[in-house]
């Protein structure tokens, strides 16, 4: 039976077949040829994800001084029905990604239509002629217990795979440039095996012929900047060798802005792959500290939103402190401090923790149960309360639900039976939590809610008026504020209105009225 | 029996008689009458300590717009063995502190000698006459078990004391501005129910006449930027009622620079208390990460030094990441989130921790011990073992030993009978370890050494050569580097010389020699 895959918008598209397949093949060498003779580099980039994706029109646009592209790019993408979409959509000239970034669509219009040195394809052959492997696998942490993150690990087996299909395709002088945020330890201990074994298996002899692996990280951040975070930061790489560090160099060069963001070389590929992980474990501790001390805060009379900006006066050394909310959100923070805990045991051997990393991690992922003691303060019994919940992202003003804190709020409240209603303008619907309907309307979802909780900062629930809201609802409900979402004043005139309103990380709510 | 009281350089000074006591509180009162007349108002500063005698002469320093002083100063500090001695030497115009900062000693001479509006006694009549007492007494936390933070507690008892006494002799309508780095809660529920017990004491209708407490902290720093750290700064303050916070905030207009660095008013003082301890805890969290992580970076070979300068490129939010070490000393990062986790229970009855911090703290505190095992990696026994440690201060070119790390790495090697030797060119003598001999020539600490550790990056230990150390020593010995003092290049010396060479968060030293 051909199942079809759907992209997200509701188009189908049949998987390839056998014949097409071969057509595929001709086709990529047809081009690869004529590129070559253009003088460009072949670029393979395996993953079309969040970030690969992007980062493949970055590669292709990259220009040299005279303007003409220095690189061809096949991006891959596995036929699966998961995926497969996203390989007809992008060779019609449109991103696979939606972003508040007009530069993104701008970049595949731009490579697929007009300088037509980008193509998607789910054919390996696009490995046989590459020169780079830009590896862009997306590679998750599994925590298999809810605020236990020091038990999470990380399953490599597709990304073992996809090693192993590059080791099996590639020319021995092929560099594979690893991207992806992976377990520190993954390039020298996991990578380079797994290549050298197919090399071998192949005839290759890898005492002449090493694999070159480098890892170089990017620092992606989604939203307006979406592909300046690519190409116009700073970067850092290195290689399990010598050569394969002239190369990653010699890449990232002709690609990225390293004239203003100069290039960091570290001493191997640990060294980056620690870099990556380090950075956002710091960041993920940061928010842990403010997320303890905004409990404390709310005990002792304190807004520790003005206690935040307090401190974050002292310029260069405490201006980068972060706002408590809901809990924390997204691919990177949640993941990456278990990915950096897991490797030291797991590809290491070492008897050690990272303590401070994980216990953040574990009290970024329950701080919903703090919002939720907040709404049981109210309503020690949830069942049959109606709550609606304003915001399922895991950032203001984007549609990105990965690893949302509102997630957890949402499920525990289901699994206490409350009946909750979820609204998010920028969310079409909600991958991880299918059953749940995402509206677009405020009326219907806060209409005789008994809760209701700012999740997310969105701009639109930033500027409701608390008179009508509180139209909207004809019920006085609790208002639930989860991240300095609603002013003194509008605290004010939702008291004034006859609600009841929490804050997280604001104790000095009665204070306002008295 | 008269006891002397005994000032660092040796000079003696007796205590002051009853007789004397007399003549003071005359002397006071007449002084105190003619600044009056000049339109001065009166300050009293309760402590001449590290903070205490700076902002002291600030205040004294604090001119009107037609240049004139717009305070007196009461510098006041009791009578004891300990402290006395301070008393004379201000008198005299010298500061009680020694400092790399010119203008410490400069003020002192202008306000003494010149604007002879800044005067130090031990004479409690200077709080009677008071407008405006200063409160800066020092006041430490107790960390009865060696990692163990969580068991921290804080002594009150002399901090009340000192309350109190405020509270027989100051007028009703005089402010007590805290500066204290204080538990959270202290100014409400500490001074406040002290100072009305007192002055109804004294019959004071404390209806009418509410005690004026506010509390705003300085952020100073050691070196040379003593001064500026404390005048040229932002500041928070807060008051326990309108009035104090009126008051408190007049009196920083005029003695700091606000209109370069605004002042920040927080709700009550609860905010204020805790924003100092939160500002302090974060940046001791940040460093628990990086000493964690150093760790881990050793044993996979990565140099975590050039890991945290490819992070620190992230600006705004990554770039204040601090560096891995010996450990952490000095008197905030060490005490703070005790004093804001011991408050939690003891003043609010709350039942939680401050987990990140307090175990960040014990990371911090436990350090040293990471030295150690680098050292037990070449000596297992380290009885008789001949260690020099260089550097004993917590902070680079300063003579500062107060909770050096320094001190728990010598305390423990002396307590597994290693034979070491400590060397400090700031330091005259080592206050908390006085059996100890501070050492002001590198030879005779060295000569001999079977290891060297490299503790503090004083500018002297940096420039070192190699062949210079080794040729005092006439030993070959392991060399220690606790943050990165010794340059790749420096390392590759000492190890062709025949050392070995072991680094805080390097693992990559063995690929120096490959």
């Amino acid at each position: 039976m051909q199942k079809n895959s759907i992209a997200p918008d509701g188009r189908e598209f049949v998987l390839p077949t056998k014949e097409e397949s071969i057509l595929e093949k001709e086709k990529i060498n047809q081009i690869t040829e004529q590129q070559r003779k253009l003088g460009r580099k072949i670029v393979a980039v395996q993953g079309l994800g969040f970030v690969g994706c992007v980062m493949a029109v970055v590669i292709a646009d990259a220009e040299d001084k005279h303007g003409n592209p220095i690189y061809f790019v096949h991006g891959h993408q596995r036929a699966s029905v998961r995926s497969y979409w996203k390989v007809p959509v992008i060779n019609t000239g449109e991103p696979p990604v939606r972003s508040s970034d007009k530069e993104v669509p701008e970049l595949f219009t731009r490579c697929i239509k007009e300088k037509k040195n980008f193509r998607a394809t789910w054919h390996n052959y696009a490995y046989e002629l590459a020169d780079i492997v830009v590896v862009d696998i997306q590679l998750d942490a599994t925590k298999p217990y809810f605020g236990e993150a020091e038990k999470g690990y990380c399953d490599l087996s597709a990304f073992r795979d996809g090693m192993r299909n590059l080791g099996r395709f590639i020319r021995p002088d092929c560099l594979i440039l690893v991207e992806t945020t992976v377990p520190p330890g993954t390039c020298e201990r996991v990578v380079k095996p797994i290549i050298e074994e197919e090399f071998t298996k192949r005839g290759i002899d890898i005492k002449k012929n090493p694999p070159l692996i480098a890892h170089s990280y990017e620092r992606v951040m989604p939203g307006a900047n979406y592909v300046r975070s690519i190409r116009n930061f700073w970067r850092v790489y290195s290689g399990i060798n010598e050569k394969s560090k002239t190369l990653a160099k010699e890449f990232l060069t002709d690609i990225l802005d390293v004239e203003n963001y100069p290039l960091t070389e570290l001493e191997n590929t640990n060294a980056s792959e620690l870099a990556k992980v380090m950075e956002n474990s710091y960041r993920a501790t940061n928010i842990a500290l403010t997320l303890e001390w905004a409990k404390f805060a709310e005990k002792i009379g304190v807004n520790i939103f003005k206690v935040r900006e307090a401190i974050r006066k002292r310029k260069g050394t405490h201006d980068n402190m972060l706002r408590p909310s809901l809990g924390v959100g997204g691919y990177c923070l949640t993941k990456d401090p278990v990915l950096a805990n897991w490797s030291m045991k797991a590809i290491f051997d070492i008897d050690d923790t990272l303590d401070v990393a994980i216990r953040s991690v574990n009290i970024n992922d329950t701080m919903p149960l703090h919002t939720i003691e907040l709404i049981k303060s109210e309503y020690p019994e949830l069942e049959d309360v109606k709550i609606a919940v304003l915001g399922i992202s895991y950032l203001e003003d984007l549609g990105d639900t990965r690893h949302s804190p509102s997630y957890t709020l949402v499920r525990i409240l289901n699994e206490q039976w409350a009946i909750v209603k979820a609204h998010d303008p920028y969310v079409l619907y909600w991958k991880e939590m299918e059953n749940v309907k995402v509206h677009k309307k405020l009326k219907p979802t806060v209409h005789n809610a008994d809760v209701i909780v700012f999740a997310v900062g969105h701009t639109e629930y930033k500027n409701i008026e608390p008179e009508d809201l509180i139209n909207m609802c004809e019920t006085k409900p609790l208002i639930i504020d989860c991240s300095n979402f609603i002013s003194d004043e509008k605290i004010k005139k939702y008291l004034e209105l006859g609600c009841k309103v929490k804050c997280v990380g604001k104790g000095h709510i009665n204070s306002l009225v008295a």
